[in-house]
């Protein structure tokens, strides 16, 4: 194909600027998206579109939804008195797949983190606070990611919360399940061996 | 999140159907969809549904264009006398490249093979041998890929050429440049061997 092409070099331009999309790849999906049936094509656009414009945060626990308030608020068999505080929507779905965790959620949609210009006012901090003002939480789970960023942004909010009488833990620190002991760093190792338990 | 958000499951999935795309790289970028600026998305959605509406084949060599006949056959400094046939769009893309070629090419879109049902009328065949009718063309370069299937093919149309009294070749196969003899598969060594030049 000649490169000027203007319509297919717009395409493939749109591709290479989705995140771990390169040149190449971008260039398969574009040839893909034309080898596609007319109504395939305009299928995937309006997807795009719809949930673009339908889905936008939810009015209690920041997550992404496309009603007010998202189903796990309103699930009354949840747990109403644990919130656990994610950094994004994708860490909620990680979390409902272990099936372990039946409290709420608050997503921070970020976290504090002064090299990228982003302090406790850009993320969903206040939310957080203003579901604290009634007595029906006990306990907030801090599981922001074991990042630098991460655990400032948990003691940030730990700090903000303790006066309150709110118990507030994080996740636990530790070797992953099924890695091999000779991989890990030795920042995990410290801290799996200060976390350990007795058997 | 929750599960049961439709508009994001269904993008979500439209990406998962797109080539060399799991379940979480869809994922990833139907987030990175819902994060864009409205701006940004409707750019999204209409470029695809503006190329998929823009580009079709060249009325000559079946190559991808937005106009009526592809820029490289209306280039009059090109060499009319040699037909560069390939598989792909791809493939013109990757020959351009080298600026070593400087002919016209013809774009079978596919290759003949039984095992998929696509017989010599599925591929652009015909349309080829419609433009070898005038005696403007004298090679006819084969740059199939070097496949069970490309080989067939370009068996096949070779067959159907020659007997119009018109030179009909084939790349040269060999050892990749950069690469390691020690890995070299036996199949490509012994076509290197075969094809060993005088220096």
């Amino acid at each position: 194909m000649a490169r000027n092409v203007v319509p297919l070099a717009n395409l493939i331009e749109q591709f290479e600027r989705l995140p771990g999309i390169g040149h190449k790849s971008a260039q398969k999906l574009a040839f893909h998206i034309l080898s596609m049936t007319d109504t395939e094509a305009k299928k995937f656009a309006d997807t795009i579109l719809l949930a673009h414009e339908k889905i936008h945060r939810c009015s209690v626990c920041c997550d992404l939804t496309d009603s007010d308030v998202c189903s796990i608020c309103l699930d009354e068999k949840r747990d109403f008195s644990t919130i656990c505080v994610v950094e994004s929507s994708k860490d909620v779905i990680a979390i409902e797949r272990t099936r372990e965790y039946n409290g709420l959620y608050h997503v921070l949609h970020g976290s504090i983190s002064p090299m990228n210009g982003i302090g406790p006012d850009e993320i969903t901090i206040k939310e957080l606070l203003k579901r604290l003002n009634n007595d029906e939480v006990q306990e907030i789970i801090m599981a922001t990611n074991p990042t630098v960023e991460g655990e400032a942004t948990a003691m940030y909010i730990s700090r903000l919360i303790k006066p309150m009488g709110i118990r507030v833990s994080r996740l636990a620190y530790g070797v992953p399940v099924g890695a091999d002991l000779e991989y890990a760093d030795e920042v995990t190792l410290t801290r799996a061996l200060e976390g350990r338990q007795i058997l």
